[in-house]
């Protein structure tokens, strides 16, 4: 049996627990496609020469992470028609169709199931099983860090600190968690699912995100009497007006598939008029977990799996979408302010579909659920509702996302 | 672009919601893959003449279902050189390894998405994504009639009379169910999960199955009281003597990710130690959601994807595997009852994890769950606990899955 030559860029924890997966998986995969793969050199700062391990291997997996040197070594293997694997989102989510672009010409393999949601084979479902469908939306939970923190919170009360804390103690988060709370990594990952599902191209610059540093304990408490649970949601939907893709925190009702998925993990759900929908869940991307998904797309290059196609024509990026919103108000507790805050919301179009009113005196919380409205003129009425006399900070608005399945 | 040229047997619910999605697809599937699918003939019990298709096709999708005449039709399509996609369990279940190692020989795909778990993508994920993992378990939910009745009894409290008709009231349930109902349906949908998973042949001889018509409201009822929730799960595991594949009810404790799986919806968790777990969830097979899983493997053929691998040698079916109980009895309500019944089940060295007695003088109840043991010495203590004067009807035992999640 021949074997696969395999050239490994990068050996920090993912590189490391591939190492150890291929060698207790290499005997198998060569059982089942008659290639058995092997490292034949390994690139860090300190080892390895690119253009020589370049030139002895059939693969080369990216595990540097980062968009340089990470985009030049890639472009480079690829160029000199090496398939490529990578776990890298930010450089896919940046130079992707550069990339799968090249990987055509050279007719090799650019595989990335690595790059998104961890373990589960989001990826491939969407090229190749849903390749059929009429993709309308995707939900995804797609970032194991912030879904433990906001799952910490909920679970002990602790406010975000804390958790954060608690994270980073259990290995759940880096000492420096920018990427992650901030939302960069879950907008990443979006915008390259944004591109499977709907077949155009999807810069990171295109997918408006917000993280999880101004939660506070307060809108998971509060929020708990409607029956929500908060999560860090990515959305990427067709719109009459093109697409949106999208990042920020969300209630979901307790019916909605992602609400019940806690903790590190990860959850897709793909809505599609012929499948209804589908949901994905496992653990997000630990350092076995990635291995795994690198070592699937290497089993795909050795059975002669092709690249992503062409993207079809770009689409408009829709700014202003409506959703429903969570609204949490400190007011005075002074006859007519609920009616005042009502007629500013229906001024602009927003009607009303449940309150609760909390406290008394100048501690008072109003906390409502808006039915769907346009983002920008929930923002008109924000605005106008934090000019009130008796309204005594700026109003919070988080999204909630289906309001349906109530 | 040239046609991709489709023959089309069986034209009932599936074949009428696949022949207009494709209708829909087509031209987005010929912007992807280069092909644009059409379908060139049909075949039914009226209309066609299968030789003139074949000859016409490349490819032959087969919705007729049972065993004969499909698996002449699928012998012969294969054997002259065609793709061919089916949803047809029953007959991969049976004649599975002899199709697959014909269109092997020939270098065809034989494509069977369709087959398994409606729209969840379960096939190709076992097949590609997980192909260099080492699968250890999974656990399915694979037939949306049985959970849909068994989801009704649970909310509703009626029986299964009741449900049954519900369920066909609202088309989850043929107007004949015994395939659904009785186990043989989830019985061929997990030989081939576990071909799938295992990498060995499976017959649907190999499955152990029990249906749900013995299932009373009272079960459910009563395991209430345990926080445990009543499905008919689908089992295939490796053991240190082989493997299991089993089909059974079954109580999940809450925490378990199949427990929160609802009415007519699939899913399936995967275990390795590599990804922890996987779990996919979705509705299960109608007609719509069926054409769909045939489309992709259309889309997979158009591709150049490969046939179902050459299994490795059968591994032994091991008959005797261990689980932990949720035991009911009817009992007298007499002292030393409990104490006999716990002294039989500690001699078949069954330990007692949970307890509940309930009613009292002649129409007592006692409920418990057990730490795991094997079935063969449940069995044996079963019989010795309904010879015990004091307890009224033989024992009603259904095995409770992942005890460690409570």
């Amino acid at each position: 049996m021949s074997a696969f030559r395999i050239g490994l860029l990068g050996h920090g924890t993912v590189g490391a627990a591939f190492e150890q997966l291929l060698d207790e998986r290499a005997a198998a995969i060569g059982q089942l496609t008659g290639r058995t793969p092997e490292i034949v050199g390994v690139l860090t700062r300190s080892r390895g020469d690119f253009d020589e391990i370049v030139e002895r291997s059939e693969l080369i997996v990216e595990l540097i992470g980062g968009v340089e040197p990470a985009h030049d070594y890639v472009s480079r293997a690829l160029a000199a028609g090496r398939h490529v694997v990578t776990a890298n989102k930010q450089l896919l989510s940046r130079h992707g169709e550069e990339l799968w672009s090249l990987a055509r010409e050279r007719g090799v393999l650019l595989g990335f199931e690595a790059a998104v949601a961890g373990v589960i084979p989001v990826v491939r479902v969407l090229r190749e099983s849903l390749a059929g469908a009429h993709i309308e939306r995707i939900h995804g939970i797609v970032n194991g860090t912030t879904n433990f923190i906001l799952s910490e919170m909920t679970r002990t009360g602790c406010d975000y600190a804390e958790a954060l804390e608690q994270a980073q103690r259990l290995g759940f988060a880096e000492a420096d968690p920018t990427d992650d709370v901030g939302g960069a990594d879950a907008a990443a990952k979006m915008a390259i699912l944004a591109r499977l599902a709907f077949g155009v191209p999807v810069h990171i610059d295109d997918v408006r995100s917000e993280g999880i540093t101004a939660i506070t304990s307060d809108d998971i408490a509060y929020a708990r009497e409607f029956g929500l649970s908060l999560k860090l949601v990515g959305t990427a939907e067709r719109l009459a007006e093109g697409i949106s893709v999208r990042v920020h925190p969300a209630f979901l009702y307790g019916g909605h598939p992602l609400a019940s998925v806690h903790g590190a993990f990860n959850a897709v759900t793909v809505e599609s008029a012929a499948i209804t929908e589908i949901t994905m869940s496992g653990p997000g991307a630990g350092g076995s977990q990635t291995a795994s998904a690198v070592l699937g797309d290497i089993v795909a290059a050795i059975g002669g799996a092709q690249t992503l196609a062409a993207p079809l024509p770009p689409m408009a990026i829709v700014e202003d979408v409506s959703s429903a919103f969570y609204l949490h108000l400190q007011v005075d507790d002074q006859p007519g302010v609920l009616a005042q805050v009502a007629q500013l919301l229906g001024d602009a179009g927003a009607s009303i579909k449940s309150v609760v009113q909390q406290g008394l005196g100048e501690r008072a919380q109003l906390m409502m659920v808006t039915h769907p409205l346009a983002h920008s003129r929930l923002a008109v009425a924000l605005e106008q509702i934090a000019r009130l006399e008796h309204v005594r900070s700026p109003p919070r608005a988080i999204a909630v996302i289906n309001e349906e399945f109530v």
